[in-house]
């Protein structure tokens, strides 16, 4: 048995994944911030497993970790994981020194990319591309090749969401103008539609579809930003399929079919955009599914100790 | 011995390459148009170059050939080669056919990035990846991860001359507004530079560097449009190396020199972009180099007769 365990910023999510490819249920608790805080969340969520599994500790075939930030899958170890307050950690040394089993750590984006991939294609499918589509508070993407996540050169593979794609957008963090992520992603939405509702995106699209003039042209550019990325990511990678995922694939349907709107519309301005299907290559994770537990118990590549 | 033809819209190129990686000299001879033409080109070229190596016509161990339009590598078919006058041409099929040996067709833009690859990287390193930036009437990429090229789902992965990086820009032909293409490429330079020159790219840079202020707003933009496909390419695949290809090529030094100039501009301004060298990753191709007739011969996949 494989255990996945995803650190988010405020929960941590964990599943086991069956030699026969069953999940078993999804356990859910608080992460601690700071890296004392996040190793003993982990070590907390080891045990809390096993414990349920009926194994040992180190009972477990692998483990395999999702965090956000900067991950060196090489050496297990993370930087820049700004909600986790952790500037730098050996996280999977750290672990696999206290329990003595084979620890990989990946990106949180890049996990839910092998996780979604796993959804849809199950182990089978060596021939399938896809490209995981994160909304949460930035964008980026995930893409899996063959089952195979591409980490790249410097591990920046599907961070699209620095591809400026307006020279007269917004500034955006990183010190450019008119990124893809200051049009299409949560901290997008929090700019434009200043709220106090726990889900600010869905109090938008509710607004919208009560016929609010700005909600609408809030939604809509939010929306078409969404579809830019789509398009981008056929257009470079020429992936089977786009997941969307991340926490604003919570709006569902009104997302999905807002996006396939827009792409559709493209496609019937341009011979070319028609006829690669944007439309139809985009697919919604289902609510729930916890993509990066699921993707971080099929991290493959170096793991410590090296076996 | 593997022979490697690169049909292009008014020249054809030839070379073999020896089963010790060498190359031997490049034959080029006019192209003819329409289907009937190019058969009997590429038939010539091949005669030709069997007699140079001293072979039967059917004596290359492999037959390859980059070409324009929309190829189906599966199929050896061609389409849309406006250039070429070619609708539509079962062009690996038909050589096949008359030559008894195996023919593989691929689109020449991909043929030239496993040229290139070639050329950076040998046959030794499945490591490394890199794309191809042709730079020609159009603007599209291939890329080549570990030696092997990515066709994508449909045949388009690089197709990045028709992502819009803005949506107050020019009118592409491919029915969309601000693509790539209409400010990195040939066409855009024609464009905004109109010229009587045979070599209106090379003119346009004379006259920037002569002082002229229309003209350097004209090379700077066009500049800017390929440091921003070197950007997108690497922020979405990640690649070791951007090599500049394709005929705008021959601007040499100029058009590198700017593209790093810009590059480093963009990561004095991003702590994100300055962690990522994209400067550093950009190459062009060598002046002469038959990158897409190299890459011909080494085509892989399915050929015809099926072996």
């Amino acid at each position: 048995m494989k255990l996945g365990i995803d650190i988010g910023g405020t929960k941590t999510a964990a599943v086991v994944l069956g030699s026969d490819g069953t999940l078993s249920d999804q356990v859910r608790m608080p992460t601690g911030f700071g890296p004392e805080e996040v190793v003993g969340t982990a070590l907390r969520t080891v045990a809390r497993m096993s414990e349920l599994a009926g194994l040992e500790p180190g009972g477990f075939e692998s483990i395999g970790i999702g965090v956000p930030g900067a991950v060196d899958a090489g050496t297990g170890r993370v930087e820049h994981a700004v909600n986790l307050g952790v500037a730098g950690l050996d996280l999977g040394p750290r672990l696999a020194d206290r329990l003595g089993v084979a620890v990989r750590v990946e990106n949180d984006v890049k996990a839910a990319a092998l996780g979604a991939d796993h959804l849809l294609h199950g182990a089978g499918t060596r021939d399938a591309s896809m490209a995981y589509l994160n909304l949460g508070t930035g964008l980026a993407a995930g893409i899996v090749q063959g089952g195979r996540l591409l980490r790249g050169s410097r591990g920046i593979a599907g961070e699209i969401g620095h591809i400026p794609v307006d020279p007269h957008g917004l500034e955006c963090p990183c010190g450019q103008r008119g990124c893809l992520e200051t049009v299409a992603s949560g901290s997008a939405i929090a700019r434009a539609w200043p709220s106090t509702d726990p889900l600010p995106a869905r109090e938008l699209f509710l607004a919208a579809d009560a016929g609010d003039g700005a909600a609408i042209e809030v939604r809509d550019r939010f929306v078409g930003g969404v579809a830019a990325a789509v398009r981008l990511l056929v257009l470079t990678v020429d992936v089977d399929e786009v997941v969307i995922g991340g926490g604003l694939a919570a709006l569902g349907e009104p997302l999905l079919g807002g996006t396939r709107r827009i792409l559709e519309g493209w496609a019937a301005g341009s011979a070319f955009l028609g006829s690669i299907d944007l439309a139809g290559r985009v697919r919604i994770i289902p609510p729930g599914f916890p993509a990066a537990a699921v993707g971080a118990a099929l991290v493959g590549g170096i793991a410590w100790p090296k076996s």
